[in-house]
């Protein structure tokens, strides 16, 4: 079985439309990658009562949660709280954390760096050598920044960690209208339920109608799902296979 | 008070990293342009128990109910059967459905056919001159496909239906770092507690760090908040204001 993850984005400002909320797709690619399964994303407001009762629940359901945004010093930065909240967990002034802000933020106000250092009880640095700040976990719980630029340098820091089987993939690009081999698609699903199995139109596209992903950990079982589909689908319709 | 939103995007693709959803970006600007307020996005699997269970919630929470995807002719395509299953209701064959189906869609097979002329029971269409096929909505839940032409020549063809007071907005860019005016936003905010304000910065721009935006659905008591926090912001720390 795959290891499961959830996703949290966090902050007003994707749900209001004036921030498109690019971490996501990022976390879910890498993570795909990594042969991780994200099972959800959600996007949630900088309200501690909504932030807190997601984490409690999705910290139950997925071996992994991820959120990213609400974390730097500004009242809408609820996100630790909120987090400690859920999780029941008191805020406690983290004393690593605290001295790598000293040394790193000297010259920012020191109400900042105080509310930078108090993290949920029980919460650890993953300390990576390129990171002057490091990352924070709590429970299954990894906590990132929503600045795209600084989310990214830090999951890549510590993203091996989270490696597990690869997917296999194969691709089918289907010249015919989904509609006309949507029966075939059916078959070969009850044939292989451990399949998985995508169909995805594309509007205005001179090749090909439909774009058919197969994907499975197991590559035999892959590969005869591949070979029963090829051999249902009508040749003529097939544009190309990768 | 403003109307509410929830969004639910369906599909796989977009969890396993192989689609980025455009829709729900689209949707967020689009109804906060309306003066709707988007409270949270889910992406959720094609998983009849998964959909069936959020959508009961959302319907329950949120005035209104948006879905994208999931609606095609394939075996992955479950949100109609999963979205009568949470509101427990029946699933019929829609006649007026079944007729314009008939009509714009005669070549496809009728299993297809039949497939999307299946609908929750109480459905209704919004019928729309520039649309072949009509829009679907049961309660409060609109439901639109993924592929985002259609999904946009859909909700752009009944937006007008959410037109709400819109919301005011100002924005001002800080020269300075946001750790050292967090404390002037608090008091901002402490001062005028329905306001919306965000903090957001921005790593590599030239001109200034942060972005703050200003809002509300009433003028008179954003130009006190705008005017309060231009006050309170050292002048030469100001880049712009809009």
């Amino acid at each position: 079985m795959a290891k499961t993850a959830g996703i949290m984005v966090i902050g007003n400002e994707i749900l209001s439309g004036k921030v498109i909320d690019t971490n996501s797709p990022y976390l879910c690619q890498e993570l795909r990658t990594l042969g991780v399964d994200v099972r959800r994303i959600v996007v949630v407001p900088d309200d501690i009562a909504v932030i807190a009762h997601d984490v409690l629940l999705y910290t139950q359901t997925f071996d992994y949660v991820f959120t990213t945004g609400g974390v730097g010093p500004t009242h809408d930065d609820v996100t630790i709280e909120a987090i400690a909240h859920g999780l029941q967990r008191r805020l406690v002034v983290h004393p690593e954390m605290e001295a790598l802000l000293q040394r790193h933020w000297a010259e920012r106000p020191p109400a900042v760096r105080q509310k930078m250092a108090t993290v949920p009880e029980g919460a650890q640095l993953l300390m990576e050598p390129d990171l002057p700040i490091p990352v924070l976990y709590v429970a299954n719980v990894y906590i990132f920044p929503g600045i795209p630029q600084l989310f990214r340098r830090k999951f890549d820091s510590i993203k091996e960690r989270f490696r597990d089987v690869p997917y296999h993939v194969r691709l089918v690009y289907v010249r015919a209208r989904e509609s006309d081999f949507a029966h075939v698609l059916d078959q070969v699903v009850q044939e292989f339920p451990d399949l998985l199995l995508g169909s995805y139109p594309e509007v205005g596209n001179p090749d090909y109608r439909v774009k058919l992903t197969l994907e499975s950990k197991e590559l035999p079982y892959l590969e005869h799902a591949y070979t029963r589909l090829l051999g249902l689908l009508p040749a003529e319709t097939i544009y190309q296979v990768v």
